[in-house]
């Protein structure tokens, strides 16, 4: 290794950890609510095998819209370029889950990481495949090379006992005609996929290929073609952070997702992929630990995609 | 050179001129409307000094909001990061030339390649230069190693005469109190460094040093910090294309910018730094050609930041 | 009477009849599309139990927007001023089913004629009464006299299979704590009310009190407080046209309520009522033939609030 | 008189200037932010020719937005219907600054009493009069019988010093289209109009026509054609009071239009105007004590246009 990752990880995580642990816990999804704020992982994985994890990186939490790169890559390996018609690929200036985006576009998300472009997305599913659970919860096994990743239905049936404003967005769409099936369907399908439960070591395995061109780093086998591989990091990298998306890669410089469980997980192209997890979030939804640590480690390390 | 990048570029360059030459040159600026639209240049250049030019690459073109690139750069460089104060740094889902975002955000900018941020970038270079006029001529002389870079006075006032958006955004950010000189002052000194005319030739040597870590490689003196630059670059991905900038990001993959004019200068960092310039845009405002010219290069060479 | 009201009703009725007949009849309520675009009808009604009629006045149509007075005075009669801290009063700058207005607002509507509006309504009716559908045909039974008044429950079927805009609006401002109720429940009490069927007379009549200081003209017995009613007539004028009630003051100058059914009704307080009917619909969604019968009518009676 | 209008002036000013008197002063006019706030001034004056005053009625303050009514009269006289090509009657949803609609609406203001709608109608005055400062202060005087009616030119400047976003919507519109003079002209013709200064007396005078079917009710003469006037009444019904039109129709129920002075002037058609000045604003920008004062005399004498 050119840096030090190892022990550039292992200075910051104990800086941060003595240091101030700021933002909140959402509670608007009542089984994440109770989450110990403390808990904090870090997982590192390069395409030298080389790995290292620091505090709670083996422990299972709620991966939420980090599972929206996932479900994006089933539909856009089976649809190919098409998709595009039925979600874009800029970045969104309003919050996450606004409206008002949709009416100016008549019912086009502005792309596949915003809440409104995901529920096209497990639209989409519904149409192309006869159980998209399993397609789903398949093809994360595969790339995490771990069976035991399984949805957490009492958070998924939590979040769907309180989203009217997804299903708000989702009947929005239908009725600009960009929702085909039963909107009850497409949010049963989005909770499902949101309530993922994966480490940070897993999430790291599970988008190594994301790094290494598209390809299985383990054999070689093709997941995704590289073209779209590169596809799929630069919307990482414009839309991965909701509103703060431009703040994420001017600081931190990498394309990566989080999500409202307090998980990130960002790559540095034909090198690394890295995955950090604190539950408390910061004003804009991202968690306030991993932000920090993932600006100090590529500070530290002098590498970014810029 | 790992690409054969000579060839690639004569390559694509020749299917490009015998193909459609579809989109507008824009009637707004006088000067700039009779412009041929068979004009078509590009021009290459590593850190290993190796350089390509093709068509009319030795032709000067008016880079209009390529010149935002320079204005940010030379207040970066003095200000430092109190410059985000006044400017954001997340992409803007608005049209470039929207008021209705500076209304919700009270006055701040988005971010420094919208219209209304680049306002305010002139605004700031009337507070902390004597003669900003001067100055920016010096930098952008002194960054492309060319004496006879200039204003064309008949451009600015050309677009200063119908410049009546510019006003209004000027005026309603002064109301908010982000503008602190005299709206004419700002608007003045804005049109005169969107009239900055420049070669493809002269661009690419002019951002190299972004391409190389903030270093002028010539000498390795420090232009920018490297954590300065990095920044740079990444606004250029998130922000430098309007609202097609993740369509850019997307189809090319790496951190550029465009402007009205019809050119386009993007980089590789630590590699290349590439201008194309082709005088018709397409509807979002970006060169049509030296979109579909750099789709192809980065996909013909295999190489981009993701 | 001062005005002949009758020969001034048959002379632009007749003026109307033999001109052209512009607009659409919308097609998103499949049972209400095939309607004939000839149907046309007057009820005039005033405080001195003059009535006439012309055209097609006794033939039974679909109310749909004009029932929002309807609930909206039951609501009130029951809840008082609190209703206001549900729905304000104020004229809707946008189309009449647009989200953006309710994302700055925080879910209170603008007003209870906008659907949104009509939805908190319908929330607070399933609240208050036991029987909501009951207590609405009850009460427009009454104030009509006429007791074969009916939900047309195939069109409200019709409106409830299309109806995804409603429902995004309903989630939404339930999202926002606006709405009480289950969703569907709302939607189903909403499109039951919006079937009801009418004639012109019924419809005069039943509104008649509202020119009458909120007193049953028939025996004096107050169905509504007369500063109640003030009111209804001014939130009927301001906002009973959705994006045309500006219009609609300027040209006719009374209170009224219009429907896509292609119904209008308006009164001159302490003077009468009167309600137009003809399908075809302006790109504001007011019938064509209504809007330009009653801007006739003020005109030539000389007679309007202002 | 039907009503003891005086008495009932009389016990309502009583009861108002002995409770509260919330709000604030605007602070943005430098040359109205002194005024002491106890002023508080009544000046009543019907058909019959009853007249009568209570306080400050006989003191003069700065009319403001009032003055757009009278600018809008002088246009509509000299330019017909074809003056709603340029700006609409619809009230709008926005604040009474929002450039938000203005883009949405291509640059046609919603209606003249929005600052946008009076810079249109300013706009008007200078392409169809020689000299319109003269023109507006000729009307005022004679229609307020009244020679020592003034712009206050201090306070025109005041105003100027700090209107930058009134020039931001001129601009705004003049890049529409939708302005043909320079826009420090419009501005300048815009402010000094704002500027007059009248009495409550005077004010009850120059608008007691409107409630006169447009005739002056000295002589008889025809001043406004009676559809004119009744269109005017309705736009000031509609939009008079920025975004609390709604809210005032509703508890007062006539038509009126208010000033940033704290002055507002309603008018009972066919009966009786009325002047109320008070300089605390609410949060709406609307006199505290007039709002107040005008609901109580429309509930206490039982009468509006309702």
């Amino acid at each position: 290794m050119k840096n030090n990752y190892q022990q550039i990880i292992s200075s910051i995580y104990s800086e941060i950890v003595s240091g101030e642990n700021l933002g909140e816990i959402p509670n608007y999804i009542s089984e994440l609510a109770n989450i110990s704020d403390h808990k904090f992982g870090v997982a590192f994985l390069d395409l030298n095998n080389n790995s290292f994890g620091k505090g709670d990186f083996q422990e299972k939490f709620s991966i939420q819209s980090i599972s929206k790169v996932f479900s994006l890559i089933l539909v856009y390996k089976n649809l190919g370029e098409k998709l595009w018609k039925r979600v874009d690929v800029e970045p969104s200036g309003n919050a996450f889950n606004s409206l008002v985006q949709l009416e100016a576009d008549n019912g086009i998300p502005r792309n596949p990481f915003i809440n409104a472009g995901a529920l096209v997305i497990c639209d989409i599913m519904l149409e192309i495949f006869e159980n998209p659970k399993n397609e789903m919860l398949n093809f994360i096994r595969e790339i995490s090379q771990h069976e035991n990743i399984n949805f957490n239905t009492k958070v998924a049936s939590s979040e769907e006992k309180n989203g009217f404003r997804n299903a708000a967005m989702c009947n929005y769409m239908k009725s600009f005609g960009n929702i085909k099936n039963k909107p009850e369907d497409v949010l049963d399908l989005y909770y499902h996929i949101c309530s993922i439960e994966m480490t940070c070591e897993n999430l790291s395995k599970s988008c190594l290929f994301l790094a290494n061109g598209g390809k299985n780093p383990k054999n070689n086998e093709t997941i995704l073609s590289s073209s779209k591989t590169k596809r799929i990091n630069a919307i990482m990298l414009t839309c991965g952070f909701y509103d703060e998306s431009g703040e994420f890669s001017f600081r931190v410089g990498l394309p990566g997702k989080s999500g409202v469980g307090g998980g990130i997980v960002a790559l540095f192209p034909y090198h690394y992929c890295i995955t950090v997890w604190s539950p408390k979030l910061n004003l804009k939804g991202n968690s306030f630990r991993g932000m920090k640590f993932l600006e100090e480690f590529t500070t530290q390390t002098g590498e970014s995609i810029f």
